[in-house]
Formats: structure tokens, C-alpha cells, sequence
């Protein structure tokens, strides 16, 4: 396109044809000729006017006119977002309090197009007079303020959950809770006054229930309920395999109970707040934070408000910046304010401390995926924390390779690969279009634990996956998808921030600190990934040759039993031995006894603890849903590194 | 995924392996048995101790900490927002006051990575107790509250760049503005109190300015200057395509002074700001409303409140829901308002007014693409209002195709295509990796007239060009991409409520009733190239079978000489007349004399207004930048339909 740099316009006549004036554009305007200035405009506003319609908007007039940027796009969508909003507080509440999950989510249907939410935990309460704000107001919470990994951090969703089910249905939000066995249960009706952001309450009244303590929220709303792909039911199934730690049952409208039962006793690591990391900061913030530290000198604010600054450093800093550390921090002019920051910029630093966040673990990772999804491979790892934006995060890959992956991994890949197109679409009913192409990779994504169903192909996770270059691990990829294979990639990412792309906590913005991690680590499964493969690969050549060897180990025996000093049983031990030796490696993986998950020992020639390897590819019949509680009964597993495995390199 | 239904979990133990502890996780807790129950927690946090932790949470800090939903993501993206911000209000600020636009832009360095924007519209000022809200509170606005098209609808925009401005160079927002030659012009100096979302007023005093009339806005930001695409320069040409009546003057950072001149003196359409219509609003919105109305009986609030409900269609409804027209509001119990509601879905009433809406229009998108784009072919469609969830809207798209497209294609063809990638990745310099594949169509998105240059492939706009079979319209294309064409799409979103997919304003969501306007319209656009591309075809047949035939001319005559009756010329002459009348349409079109812009009148036979075709396929080489100064001077023109080119079909 060129611009049009300089060049008058030419005016209508000089275009060598006129247009007809489309009744729709301008025809109705009075015919009075028009001057730019002002005073002949025959257009009532001016400033005064205008003026007058200036208004405040307040942020649930916002949210109710852009209720897409909340999750609530559509109805499928609705219902979802609310047992989602409900069960995330419900999971950061008992975590915070050290109590291990009970949740409950319940679903009946009120009428066509209509359902009642109702999310119970076992969590340590919420004290009477907060309940209003807690549910009743957008942008209020605990987890705002802080820089501490958590599933919540807006202070937006439930309340907006409660907003949106009173717009479509007219009912308040209802809330039960109690903060322990000797405290009254306080039951609140809702409403939200969306023109001042306020709780409205309707009513409040202590209520007998069963249950010590803990916290029950019911939202009405306008909704439909189906299953598949970014159902609730998929929702709950993969907070399952990221929380282990928590028990979850789940009625379903119309549906047998489910249960989701502990798989672990351990809670997550309990997370620390920490402070901001000087080189996560801007000049503006840091104008701010000396605005509003009750530090007097210079030394002091550096070291309480920051993350990282000793005393010494804090010293070397302001000399730095031309000041010392017994600077008055209110005496500071904006000139000195910039040299400051510029020194807090280029300080070397150690990164901020990482107790503030709770990996799920390779370990946990591992449980999850077994659990859930019965693959032949399985392997995860947890990167090391690292920093964006001052904001300390963690990645964590998980691969299920193999086993049904590749019977069930159709109808997973056509929802993948369905998946941008239908979140966009709403998501609603979008996987009508089944797709008969190969087998696609499906990616799980998570963000602090809670997993993101929508939005898939604009989030960084996924982007990550999509720009490696798989067929350096042995996959076939066509460039920008997703590689072709029985695969199943899970990421986490941990942060005491997660810059999300909307307020609907959808899909992960891009920073070229987390690409890099989420890289990182899927080369390091990738990898072992690939190892599996070519073992696969060589076993397979290896048994191949052994076959042949074998097969005229006979004839060779027969050949040379003529000669006399020649033992036939003793030659035929010793060319099996032969036979043997040369595919060590392929006997050790094919035993053919025991499908027993074999956990070696750390320092075992293939011993790393983040990786499974379960033989699925026997001819016995796969026995689903026995695969822990009979462990003797078929199909053989092995655990180890790929990458280690030796003896099938030597051979080459 | 098979889920865990019901069947618990084996303890580690029968698993049949047991995983290390790796240190990362969970290794630091302490070893003290844990119960579920709150009491023995070893975790400080109870529902009293996390009720002293919930706070509110201003909307600025919001934003301030997720600035990428504002489009703040990186320096680059951050410099043409704010510019994007001021303009858009510049702009709206002129065309209701009646004033044609006249803005300068203005962008100096001020320091590494640092820069001023200035922003002077000609607009009719603003109040001065109104500048530091408009400018120093997020969500203030007049736009918010009305059903009215203009560029702005949230009240975030400007003060959001202030606030950005703020935060990275801790230098204040500076506004000054006049409402009329009489009037004094106030200089403010503004900064943001993030904590209240309030303005917080630095300085304030009048000032002499050299203009009568409008606002000057000035912020200096982190910020990196870079042309190409998604860059200010590129915002600046769009926004000239779409707003023709607008005058700019961009004085970018160490490069010369670029006008956009005005070409055309009409401003769009006076807009009239519409009542909600009956079936875009929900039950609870109809609760609200009632609870607001200052109408004391049902029928008088039905006509007031709502547009479309005349007198006759009130007492219907409210008779469809047991009660009459003199039913007090205020007297309404829940159950009656439900009845309302469903009998205000059900009711037939005509489509909201579309007077609320100022199409481009299709002549107006033509002179755009001319002024700007060298092509072969240009068409361009208005589609009538359509409305979605009550929101009147109205679909434009212009299509230029061939010419220097295909010359520059290649250039903006990979820009295109590396934009889904580029908007993600925060858009910096991520032109980086060029496209050697072929050539490829470039979509140009406006909402409101405003360029989105963000999230392409998110957005409502290409999805729907993408969904489109243009192998139907004679391009080739693979699924799910562009289609492979010399050719550029414009699209254009006009509503009184644009459904962005973020509060940054990059990309449209999808509502099922605006893709298939955009479907509709592109399908008419597509029609009308197919035409051409097939009279191209047809064109070139013939010109191929006269030359043929014309070469064997004078062989017959040759042999017919010896027939003593035949008069040689006059054979000839016949011949040559037979050989013209098949080939005529393509005479026509390759007139190669005067290449003059032919404006068909309506009713001819060739005659559409909405299409124009410039034959750039002559030997001459092209004379750019002279296409309108000198219309002799080369390239011949046909205005019409293609569409009806029936000399071209008549001969098949």
C-alpha cells in the first residue's frame, strides 16, 4: 500500500467518473451548505453538550455489556465458567487454610435452558460481614494484592458468575457459610447493584447445616449443559489429574454421580508471599511505592519493599544513584527518583525467591496422567523457577505417549484440532465437524493448577508446542501444526501472576520468558520421548535379527555335528548365547512376565524417576481399570530413562 | 481420557513403584502429621485471618498489572496505541460537533526507548471540569451509556495511555483545550491516582493558544518507533481509507511530514443515539429497568423505554402476559416481570432503527482503495443493518484486486501472514521471518472506522474470510488459509456495540449474525470478481482465436481470388468484420487508446456503481502517483459490473 505522502487529493470531477449517492450514505442529510468551524455546525453537540453525558461507568456496567471478556460468551460456556470460578476459590480457600479439598458441585436443571450451580467445600469459611463483598462486588478479593501463587487473582469471577446468572435469571446469588463447628452458618442472598458495583442484600439469616465448616455458593443461570469437549465434565477430569490432592464428587443433571477421589494425602507446598523484585518494577511504580512506604530513609525502603536487597546492596545502590542510604526518601526530587531506578535496573541481583510458588511436580504430574489417561510412555519434568516482568514462574510438561492414546486419540485429535475454531465460535456444540485426518497431538494446559479449556491457538502454551520442531523428535509435524502422533502433552505453568489475554482467564499472553521455559521443557520430554522411539525402533530390528539367527542356529549345528570334537548341545547353548547377548537390550524390555511397573533405582544404567514406561503393545487384550488393582496380570512396564538405555546403543 | 469414575485410587504403594521426593516439591514442609480438619492446620490462614486481607481493587490497578488487555503488551504496540487512542477520540470529538476533522499527530524522541505523543484535533474542546476525569479516570466516558456508533465505547482508552505514560517515565499527561475562539484555553497537567482511579491534578492554569477551538493531549511513554506493519504509519493510511473526510498531519520521529489531505468534504452521517430494543435485552436487565424507569404504568414504560413498541404492540404484549397497559410498574412481582419478558421475546417487532449507524459506504470505500491501493479491480458492497443481541449493525467490504498488488504483494502478503503469529508474540519486529510461499490476500479490519491491527486471526472479520470457498469465486486456496491472490480485502464492522474480543479493541468476536453479514458481503464482492476474472479468461480466449483466424485472412483470400466474382477488399473486409464481431467484448475491453476512468451510467449494460475496473495490464509501464493528476496519460478504465458483461457470454 502506498501512503498518501503529500498528494492532494484530486476532487471527485478529476476521478473521471462520479458516483451515484446510495440512498443509504449521506442522502438524508439537509442540503444546507456546511462550514468545518463550529458555530455553523448543524450538529447539536459542543463542549457544554457533551459535557453533560460525560459519566462514570462503573466496572459491572462494563463487565455486564462485555460479559465475553468474562467467559460467558455463550450458554455452554456460562455454565462452565461458573463451576469453574466456584471450584477455583473453593480449591485456593483449603489450600490456604491446610485443609485437603472436599468439593462438591452439584448441577439441576430448573428449566429449559436454565440450571442451578451449587459448589460446596469443606474450607475454613468466610467471616459474615466479608460474604457480601466477597460475592456481591467485581474487582474485591484477598489474592489481588499479593504476590503469592494462586488459582484466583482477580477478585472478578464469582461475583461476576453471580452477576451474570441474576441478568439472565433475575435470582440472586445464595451463600452458606460457616468458619467452624462452634460458628452459626450465615445463608446471604445477593443481588448485585451493577451502577455502583455494590452487593445489594436481599436477605441474611443464620441457617442450621450439617457440615462443620466450609463454604456452599447457588447461582441460577441461563445455561445448557453437554458433555465433551470443554464440558464441565472435562473441566472436573483435568483438575483431577493437577490436583491430586483433592476429592471432588459431581452430579451431573440427569447423570449418575461421579467421584473423583484423592490420589494423594499431601497437600501443594504452601506458598509464601513475597515482594516485588527491583527489576520487575518501572519508574512509575517505584514513584509510587516511595509515595506510600512508611520508610523514612532511602536504606530502609529499599530493603523492607523489595525482594533481594540487602543491606549492602541497598548501599551500593544509592551510591549508585548519587544518594546515600540515609537519604530521605520524601526529600527526593524526580530527577533523583530516575537515577535511582536506573541503578535498581542494573544491580545485580539473585532472581526472587521461589516459595511462593507450588509446582504440582513431575511426580504428581506422572500420577495424574497415569491415572487418567492409559498411555505406553509417560514422562514430566518440572523446569526450574525462572522470572518475567519480576514475576517468578515455573513450567511443568508432562507427555502420555502411545498405548490407547492411538484407538481413542481420534476423537480427542478432531477436537483439537477443532478446538480454535470453536472457541471462538463460543465454543458451543462446535465439534460437529468430526475430522478424519491422522492422528493429532492433544495439549492440556494449566495455570496454577486450574486447566484452560478455551481459547487454545492464542495461547502462548500452546504456540510453544506448535513452534517446536517435532520432527527432530522423531514425530511427523506439518509446519505450524501439531505434530501427528498418539500423544498427549500437558503444561503448567506456575506463577504468582499469570498474565492472562482476557479476564475470562482463558489463554496465556506472550512472554518470550515463558515460551523459552515452556520450550525448555518440552524439548527435555521430547527427548526422552525420542529415545523411546528409536529403542522401539532398534528392539524391533534387533528381535528381527535374533529371529533370523535363530532360525538357522539349527542348520549351523546340523553343518558342523560331522565333526567329531564338536558337542551339538554344547554349540547350540552357545550360539543362543550369542543370539542372546546381541539383543540383551531388546530381552530386557520384551519380559514377557509380570506386567509389573518396574521402578528403578536412582543410579540404575536407565534410572530416572520422571519417566514411565509401560508396555502396552503385547498381544494379551489391554484389562482397563485394572491397570493398579491387579497388577500381576498382564503387560509388562519398565521405568527408566530411554535416553540411558545402553544397551540398545552399544549394539549399533 | 477415561475418566475416574468411582473406582478409588490405589495408594502409592500398590502402584507397584514408588517415586523419590524430588526436592522441589513438597521436601520443605514440615513432617508433622497433617489432619484434614482446620484445627490441627499447620497453615496460619483462617476465615478471619484471610477476611483481613480482602480489599478492593481499583479498576486502574487492574490495568496498570494486566496492561496487555489495553494493548500495552510492548513498547512498540504501546506508541501506537496511544496514538490510536487520541485519534479516535480526536475524531469522534469532531464528527459530533459537525466539524470535519483536522488532527495533527505529532512523535519526538526523548530519549532512548522514550517518547512524546501529541495529538491537536480541531474539535469543539472540552469543558474544563470535565479534562481531568476524561483524562485521569478509567471508565469516564459519554459513550458508554448510549446505543450510538462512535469509535470509543468504554471510557478506558485515553486515560489508560496516560496511565501507561505514568508508569513507565513518571512524567504526567498534559492536556490543553479550548471550546471556542471566546473561550480560554486550559492547560492541564494530570496524573493518576491508581489506588482510586482518580485523577490527580499536578497543575492547572490557562494559556495562549494559536487555535480556536479543540484538545491537544500529550504523552510521553516508553515506547520504540518502527514503521511497517502494525505501526503508526500503517494505522494513519487505514484510518485515511476509512475516513476520507478526515485531514491529517503526522510529523513522525526524524522523518519528513506526511499529509493525509481530505478527500471529501461530507462527514458520515449524523448518528442518533437509539432506545434498547425489546429482544437484545435479559430478564434481569428488565428487572433493572423497571426498578429505574420513571414511567409509572406498563405500557408508557414499554413505549419509552424501549424502541419499536408503538402503543397497539404494548398493550399486546402486556395482554401476552396477563396484565394490561395500565398495570403499575412498580406493583410487578417477579413471576408477572418473567411473563413480560417472554412475551417481549415473542412479540414481532421491527428490526431496531439504523440511523445509529454511519456507514463508510460502498462509493466512499471505493475512493479509499483508489487513493490508496494501485489494483486492477475494485468493488466494494454495503450490506443493509442487521442486529445482534439487539445491537443494530452493518457490514462493509471493498475488494482491490491485481495491478500492483501483485507486484507488492509479496511484501505485504508475509506481513499478513505472520500477523496471527506477529500480534501474539506483541507484534515487535515480527516481520522478521519473510514468506517466500506465494502470494497471498491481505485483510484490512475496521470496526467503527477504526483500523484493528492486532489479533487477526482471532477475529470475527477473517475468520469469515478464511471460511469463505473462494475457489467458488475462481481463487485458489488451501483450507483454512487465505485464498492465494493478488488481492485485498477490506472489512468493515460499523455498531452501536462492537463485541471486542479484549478492552485493547483488537479483534471482533464472533457472533453467528455478524459472520454472515461479512459471508453475505464478501460473497457479493467475490461474485462480482469472479466475473472479471472470468471475462479475463473468456477475454483472452478470443484475443487468441481472432489472431489466429485474422492470420488466415489473407490465405482465403488468397484462394477465393481465383472465383473471378469475388471482390477481394470486400471479402477481406467481411472476414475481418466476422473476426471482430466474435472477439467484440474483448475490443471493448482492450480499447488501447486514452486510459481514461469510463464511469458507465446506470442502466448500461455494464453499468454497477459499485465496481471499477483499471486495465494496469497494458505494455505502458505504470505511472504511479499520477492516477488522478493526470488521467490521459495512461491505463485505460471501465466502470461497471463484470457481472453483466454479456458480451462476453452471449459468445459462449
Amino acid at each position: 500500500m502506498s501512503g498518501a505522502v503529500s498528494t492532494p487529493a484530486a476532487p471527485p470531477s478529476q476521478l473521471g467518473f462520479e458516483f451515484e449517492t446510495p440512498a443509504r450514505s449521506g442522502a438524508e442529510k439537509p442540503s444546507t451548505p456546511r462550514e468545518p468551524a463550529r458555530a455553523a455546525s448543524r450538529r447539536g453537540a459542543s463542549a457544554e453538550t457533551m459535557a453533560k453525558q460525560q459519566r462514570e461507568i462503573s466496572v459491572s456496567e462494563f463487565f455486564t455489556k462485555n460479559r465475553h471478556l468474562l467467559g460467558f460468551d455463550n450458554k455452554r460456556k456460562a455454565l462452565l465458567t461458573t463451576v469453574k470460578e466456584a471450584v477455583d476459590n473453593s480449591l485456593d480457600a483449603c489450600e490456604e487454610a491446610g485443609i485437603l479439598p472436599d468439593i462438591e458441585v452439584r448441577i439441576e436443571q430448573t428449566d429449559e435452558d436454565r440450571f442451578r450451580v451449587t459448589v460446596r467445600d469443606n474450607g475454613p469459611g468466610i467471616v459474615k460481614n466479608q460474604i457480601p463483598n466477597v460475592f456481591g462486588k467485581l474487582l474485591y478479593g484477598s489474592k489481588f494484592h499479593r504476590l503469592k501463587m494462586s488459582r484466583g487473582q482477580q477478585g472478578i469471577g464469582i461475583s461476576a458468575a453471580g452477576m451474570y446468572g441474576l441478568i439472565t435469571t433475575g435470582k440472586p446469588i445464595r451463600i452458606v457459610s460457616r468458619t467452624g463447628p462452634r460458628a452459626e452458618a450465615h445463608l446471604y442472598r445477593l443481588a448485585i447493584d451493577t451502577q455502583k458495583n455494590k452487593p445489594d442484600i436481599i436477605s441474611e439469616e443464620t441457617t442450621a447445616v450439617d457440615w462443620p465448616h466450609g463454604t456452599e455458593v447457588s447461582i441460577e443461570l441461563s445455561a445448557t449443559y453437554q458433555k465433551g469437549r470443554a464440558s464441565v465434565d472435562e473441566y472436573l477430569e483435568l483438575v483431577a489429574i493437577a490436583n491430586p490432592h483433592a476429592k471432588m464428587t459431581y452430579h451431573a443433571p440427569g447423570q449418575a454421580t461421579t467421584e473423583f477421589p484423592r490420589a494423594t494425602e499431601e497437600l501443594p507446598r504452601e506458598t509464601k508471599e513475597i515482594k516485588p523484585h527491583p527489576h520487575g518494577i518501572e519508574l512509575g511504580m517505584l514513584m509510587k511505592m516511595l509515595k506510600q512506604t512508611e520508610s523514612r530513609k532511602l536504606g530502609a525502603f529499599l530493603q523492607t519493599e523489595f525482594c533481594r536487597v540487602s543491606p549492602g546492596g541497598a548501599s551500593e545502590i544509592c551510591a549508585k544513584a548519587g544518594l546515600t542510604a540515609a537519604t530521605w526518601v520524601n526529600a527526593l526530587e524526580p530527577p533523583q527518583i530516575e537515577k535511582l531506578y536506573r541503578a535498581l535496573q542494573e544491580a545485580k541481583l539473585k532472581a526472587p525467591p521461589t516459595d511462593c510458588l507450588a509446582p504440582i511436580g513431575a511426580e504428581a504430574i506422572l500420577k495424574g496422567l497415569l491415572k487418567e489417561i492409559k498411555a505406553e510412555f509417560y514422562t514430566a519434568t518440572t523446569r526450574d523457577p525462572a522470572v518475567y516482568r519480576g514475576n517468578p514462574f515455573q513450567v511443568e510438561v508432562g507427555i502420555a505417549y502411545g498405548g490407547e492414546l492411538g484407538r481413542d486419540m481420534h476423537e480427542l485429535a478432531s477436537a483439537a484440532l477443532n478446538e480454535g475454531a470453536a472457541s471462538s465460535e463460543g465454543g458451543a456444540s462446535a465439534s460437529g465437524k468430526a475430522d478424519d485426518e491422522d492422528v493429532q497431538t492433544r495439549v492440556i494446559r494449566y495455570a496454577n493448577r486450574v486447566p484452560l479449556l478455551y481459547q487454545q491457538s492464542g495461547c502462548a502454551l500452546y504456540k510453544s508446542v506448535v513452534e517446536m520442531t517435532w520432527n527432530n523428535y522423531g514425530l511427523s509435524q506439518s509446519r505450524g501444526a501439531l505434530p501427528r502422533a498418539p500423544m498427549l502433552i500437558l503444561i503448567h505453568l506456575a506463577s504468582v501472576w499469570v498474565p492472562f489475554t482476557s479476564e475470562g482467564k482463558e489463554a496465556i499472553a506472550d512472554y518470550d520468558e515463558i515460551r523459552k521455559e515452556v520450550r525448555l521443557a518440552l524439548a527435555e520430554c521430547g527427548r526422552k520421548l525420542n529415545a523411546l522411539l528409536k529403542r522401539k525402533r532398534t528392539r524391533a530390528q534387533f528381535a528381527n535379527r535374533r529371529s533370523v539367527f535363530t532360525r538357522y542356529i539349527d542348520e549351523v549345528v546340523e553343518a558342523t555335528r560331522a565333526m567329531a570334537r564338536v558337542n551339538k548341545e554344547e554349540l547350540r547353548e552357545a550360539l543362543l548365547k550369542l543370539s542372546t547377548r546381541y539383543t540383551e537390550q531388546a530381552d530386557m524390555e520384551f519380559d514377557e512376565h509380570g506386567k509389573v511397573l518396574k521402578k528403578l533405582l536412582p543410579g540404575n544404567d536407565l534410572g530416572l524417576a520422571d519417566t514411565i514406561v509401560v508396555d502396552r503393545s503385547s498381544d494379551a487384550p489391554p484389562a482397563p481399570e485394572t491397570l493398579f488393582a491387579s497388577p500381576p496380570a498382564g503387560g509388562s512396564a519398565t521405568a527408566g530413562s530411554s535416553k540411558r538405555g545402553r544397551g540398545a546403543r552399544r549394539k549399533r
